[in-house]
């Protein structure tokens, strides 16, 4: 197919109409197109954008570009959490279990980490055996029988996504809206799910830098998913620091385990019961928040959650002992720890700094085709501003390769000087856009007293 | 090499620097960059533009990514001519012969046609046996003799515009201010004249519809050649209507023959003396313009301008019989004459409509690997707005092809039916840009005048 016509009408500012678009995606699905024309039409809508209504058509011709899933047979509603991405984001394991546990299925289509940002497929596997290239028979036979399973974008889902995406990331066309749009979308209306919240992530160790930014993506995110019939909500949260104590594969695993099982670091958690109950609001429109929040953390502190992920863990055949200190996963090679240069307190180090610290560690990749090392990462051990004394162990960093750890080891003491004072860490919630609008939050409670 | 950070750049409205364009035009010349980056970086440079600084630096490493050449040893000064492009454009074959033989030298670099504009090299290889792909040695020798060569643009001549160009015509990026402006230059630049004139077309016909846009151009062309050492002149011609009375190849041959030869259509004529005066007044700047357009006038009136392109062409290879009528040229297969249908005036036809015919007729090409056809084109009998009675041969077409002529033929009577009033027919010279600024002209007398 000759895209010429679209790039030059594109190039013009004008918008596609809904036959071109649809001839666009089956020629990128059919290798029917040149990359040259692909890449020449990506970066004209770079430039010159979408409205809504070719966004929507071309998430929609995107998402039928390969298998569509509906889960009309199963007797609960189906949900799903988005995030943007961010440093130390280890969300979906945490809140898959929880809502499968408490009247919703989670049919969880996640990616791999690219850049300094994490995905959960890394840190999933990260537990020896643990499968996420599921075929389409298995995925569905895990969602009916424990409501939750783990997937990757197989070949069958929006593949025009994913040679596009390979496109888009060596073209220099990622950050466009329609684009991020309809790359986002057209995998989770693929996977299914009628109910879906977006964790939008804004600050310096984010994909979107400022609020602004992030809400025009947030907003276009919300009206296009509602235009394709599901409910969907966006919480706009904070990422400058790191999320929670752990960064790395392993590491996140460990960390999640611990507010699977009732405890971890308190602001984690919040962001966790958050993102929950909104998913479980949207699916469960007849139970109020505050009630949900109970559930929420009745089902951490019983167990029922960690149970569910180790029971889904298990299923898609990987090895984890969740009674165990180290979840019975391997040991890393090579240990270090960050002791406190002088008296002071716990610095705010910065989140994209230390992800892309990760990546060199061997926690992330550059490229999609890096393999990435299981065991790599941090584990901050106290809290940002906490006093701390000259000596005392602030940080343990561990991996396969005992160079890069001390190489990450000498980075990290540049990075993590203990401050006279102690800085400010700001709320990690933001925001809430759903059918009632755009509103603020200052916490939890908030969220739950829809005040 | 990796281009993502000049596309970044790029993208992001910022003015790349002088290393990395070179970078960017050796990686094309070596095949060394991706052309899905190469094409995502030029619909980013169509999108945010380039400043004049990065114009004159990817001029000049696109000139150098081949060979150069100067002319230092020649006793006299050398010119040479660049048109935009439009239809019936014959005057690179009347202009340098013409120039030759008044005390400058020509070494006269052309291009092929392409869409429904026609390339001065297709003319030139109508003629049987003339050779324009010319060896470095051979152009050199050629231009030493006779003072004037007509030369495609080989493997040697600005190869990483050859590249840019294949890439930029299917992707969309042509009509780009810096990379028209590098495009032309880099190979004239390659071609080495000290002199140049720009024949910059305006109108439905030409690639600048309006003169703000041309003015824009040729402002750019200008100051870019300028600040390599050239002296240059912008000439600003209308191309409404095809340019003189026949469009193709072998009849645009036949046509320059005439101008030749001190006969032709007088507006052709007059633009082709107007172009050759700036040519001599840039090469020689001793003289004034006035006895310049004189010698013109006396080298076409006393044979010597058709004696010298006869022997340019002769030393080409090429068999031509200026003295025949046919110009010794092989007779088209088919030829057709339309009929007036109605009495009445001589129509105006539009010039873009005449050359995409010419296309279809086997006269150009729509893709740079077609074939064409060198008998193919167009003989108009009577000019603009003259009267005409019913049934008075009013065109002829012809070509190597009788069913496409016929079908021409069919299209022509279509668009030539004789008006009630004579249609105007506004004058070929709108203004001149030269070291002094811009100024309007109304014809040749304004030209030379100087007024």
């Amino acid at each position: 197919m000759n895209l010429l016509p679209l790039i030059l009408a594109k190039r013009a500012g004008e918008a596609l109409d809904e036959d071109q678009i649809r001839e666009f995606v089956a020629a990128v699905s059919r290798g029917e197109a040149p990359d040259y024309q692909i890449s020449a039409l990506l970066m004209a809508i770079f430039c010159r954008g979408m409205d809504r209504g070719e966004t929507v058509t071309l998430t929609e011709a995107m998402a039928s570009s390969g298998d569509l899933h509906d889960w009309n047979e199963l007797d609960l509603p189906t949900t799903d959490k988005h995030s943007t991405g961010g440093v130390g984001d280890k969300l979906s394991l945490i809140i898959a279990p929880l809502a499968a546990v408490l009247g919703a299925a989670v049919p969880m289509l996640s990616g791999r980490g690219l850049g300094f940002t994490g995905g959960t497929l890394d840190k999933l596997e990260s537990i020896p055996g643990l499968e996420t290239r599921l075929t389409r028979e298995r995925f569905r036979d895990l969602v009916a029988n424990l409501d939750c399973a783990f997937v990757g974008q197989s070949d069958g889902i929006a593949p025009a996504d994913r040679k596009l995406y390979a496109l888009r990331d060596v073209t220099g066309t990622v950050e466009s809206l329609p684009l991020i749009v309809s790359s986002i979308l057209s995998k989770k209306l693929a996977a299914g799910p009628a109910n879906l919240v977006i964790d939008l992530k804004v600050g310096r160790g984010a994909f979107m830098k400022d609020l602004d930014q992030a809400r025009r993506l947030g907003s276009a995110l919300r009206e296009t998913a509602v235009s394709f019939g599901r409910r969907c909500s966006v919480l706009y949260t904070r990422m400058e620091l790191p999320l929670g104590r752990a960064v790395g594969n392993a590491p996140e695993v460990l960390e999640s385990l611990e507010v699977l099982g009732g405890g971890g670091e308190p602001e984690l958690r919040e962001l966790a019961l958050a993102l929950t109950v909104e998913m479980l609001g949207l699916a469960r429109p007849d139970a109020d928040r505050a009630s949900l929040l109970a559930e929420c953390e009745a089902a951490l502190g019983d167990g029922r959650a960690l149970n569910r992920f180790a029971e889904v863990v298990a299923a898609q055949g990987g090895r984890l002992d969740p009674a165990a200190e180290d979840g019975g996963l391997p040991a890393p090679a090579a240990r270090r720890l960050l002791e406190a240069a002088a008296d002071g307190h716990m610095p705010l180090p910065d989140a994209e700094a230390v992800g892309r610290l990760c990546v060199r560690l061997g926690a992330g990749r550059e490229r999609a085709e890096d393999a990435v090392d299981p065991a790599a990462g941090l584990r901050f051990l106290k809290d940002w501003g906490e006093p701390v004394a000259a000596g005392e162990p602030i940080l343990r960093v561990e991996g396969s390769d005992a160079g890069r750890v001390d190489r990450a080891l000498g980075e990290l003491a540049d990075m993590l000087v203990p401050t006279p004072e102690p800085g400010l860490a700001r709320p990690l919630l933001i925001g809430l856009e759903d059918e009632s609008g755009y509103r603020e939050l200052s916490g939890l409670a908030d969220l739950v007293t829809g005040s």
